[in-house]
């Protein structure tokens, strides 16, 4: 089974690390989240740091996308040059970018939409002066924001504010629907509470990390969901239950370079430079990876096959991987194998160009 | 003390993730290395996968180094690109690659060089025909190579052999430079050991990892030491003894963009896929990366201070980082903070370009 993945990977001319997308399995992903949105009357406002790439931004278009999230100002200015022009830059506000920030969002303006920013202090928000800017709200992530709780803070910031944006991350912990979907409801009792705390009525609401927005069945109580992971998956959304496995969308080419039969082992190029050092806990051992195959059916569309639950990446160097198999399949030096990451967004910044399998 | 930082680091025009280089110690650290090597009569021949840094690679010649060490074809090229023209790719063989490393290798050739690959498998011995090769040796780490002690394998593949080499990537589970220098003691002893297993009696034997290299005094019994890390070191080579916190020669400035006097903590720009997710423990707790500052003598040169102890980088996402610290100094958002690396190699990649302080 390794070798008809190997040899179809070897027809598309890889040699080295190469980031592979399944464009059926991806457009699926995006099909789902973005019609669960639109039942839902809520904005669908894209996180694109998963992908960064133009061509997988087309696919949202497709489906009617207009909205999207970045996490820095060169992604942002990455997809203005790609003809978006209605962008939130949910990381907060880093005021040595102000000057770059506001040539950003003159150049959106000229094409009829525009930048927001993110804030989370009453200085961010003078420096922000210009910009329409969120409230970041910590939710009970305990990473950025205002705490949702904190009324004075809110209702110092709001007068100038277009709504309260919270995120999730917190949703990384928890396994199966039941606790993401309490945490959902949890999510949004908190950021209509700050609302509530504001005198203003008209702040809109903004969540939605991939797990919870899997998760739930319907968006209800915020005006936008902003989910990025979702459109590829990997193996962390798998453990969490979000997922399954034949929706995961994205995974790695790696070259097979040693053989080591005799302690179930094989090496591949393919390391921390290129996987990250991303880590899961599985029975109570860390992994960062496992390995899969490609469903190659004689009409095509080529795609992805399953993960193949008795491989493990063990360990990660900067470029070696080393690959625990019960059985190796008669795999030989210079094969190909699939490899799931277990955070498919940092392996996707990693490895910058994607292959697409259609 | 953060502020006089911050202000030379924005003189420098710096506004995001930034890796920043101490010219005055990294020179000093190749020196040091540089005649240890010269002292024990063995070749010199740095790897260079730590800086990937033409500008970097130019202070190793100013100390006579010609020979270097890569650890992927595309750094090869990039540094033969550059003008280096003895370079041994110490990853094992990609025979998907054997095209482009013959292209390679005739051009080094053309310029009175050669490159060298390595192998530890009888196919990938036989795919490297024409090529100069080592056969990679497993002294004890475990991740690729013949076992030192398979003399079978060692027999069939040392006829068309250059030398036997190793990397002795366990040294760093050591600590303190009595287990080093043991460690290096058992490398020496088991590559002699894997030469004499073979009927050649001028095999060359390479070693040298950062941690035993910083650690032992002379170089004996082997014929060259391919050291990396050293010329940056990290948090990871203070935590295991090989080097001194005045040695750190390269550290990474970001901006600070949330403030959390509440919970003694600092969120900045600068996440996983600026300093990777490699890891220390220390004192029972996983840290990413602790605070620095830069040393601002009137007349120059500038390098850097020390590690601030109170501090360490908790947590990391995609973009942010979390630092605790029991006493913020005035921090404003908006400055800029040093931060030390646990892994400077891993960091560096990430980071791409390099700002030198001198």
């Amino acid at each position: 089974m390794f070798k008809a993945t190997s040899e179809y990977l070897k027809s598309l001319g890889i040699t080295g690390p190469t980031f592979l997308v399944d464009e059926v399995r991806a457009r699926a992903n995006i099909r789902l989240m973005a019609d669960k949105a639109a039942t839902s009357k809520v904005t669908f406002r894209p996180h694109f740091k998963t992908h960064q790439s133009t061509r997988i931004g087309s696919w949202f278009r497709d489906e009617g996308v207009e909205r999207i999230t970045v996490s820095s100002l060169p992604m942002a200015e990455h997809f203005a040059e790609a003809g978006w022009t209605d962008i939130t830059l949910a990381f907060l506000l880093n005021p040595l970018e102000l000057p770059r920030l506001h040539q950003l969002d003159e150049y959106l303006k000229g094409r009829g939409g525009a930048l927001s920013v993110t804030v989370d202090s009453v200085d961010a928000t003078e420096a922000a002066a210009g910009l329409k800017y969120w409230i970041k709200i910590d939710t009970g992530y305990g990473r950025t924001g205002v705490r949702w709780d904190d009324q004075a803070t809110l209702k110092t910031l709001a007068p100038g504010a277009i709504g309260l944006l919270t995120h999730t991350g917190h949703s990384y912990q928890v396994r199966g629907d039941k606790g993401l979907t309490d945490l959902w409801e949890e999510t949004v009792a908190r950021l209509t509470a700050a609302s509530d705390a504001t005198d203003r009525t008209d702040l809109l609401l903004s969540a939605g990390d991939t797990p919870c927005c899997c998760a739930v069945g319907v968006f209800s109580g915020v005006d936008e969901v902003r989910p990025g992971n979702f459109v590829f998956g990997d193996l962390m959304q798998v453990q969490i239950g979000s997922m399954k496995p034949d929706q995961l969308a994205a995974a790695v080419a790696l070259p097979v370079v040693g053989l080591y039969p005799d302690r179930g082992q094989v090496v591949v190029h393919g390391g921390a430079v290129h996987l990250s050092k991303e880590a899961l806990t599985e029975n109570g051992r860390t992994i960062y990876g496992k390995l899969g195959t490609l469903d190659l059916p004689p009409g095509g569309p080529i795609g992805f096959g399953s993960i193949l639950e008795d491989t493990a990446i063990i360990s990660l160097s900067q470029e070696h991987g080393v690959i625990e198999l019960t059985e190796n399949h008669g795999l030989e030096i210079g094969d190909l194998v699939v490899v799931w990451p277990v955070h498919s967004c940092l392996t996707c910044d990693l490895l910058k160009s994607i292959t697409v399998l259609n």
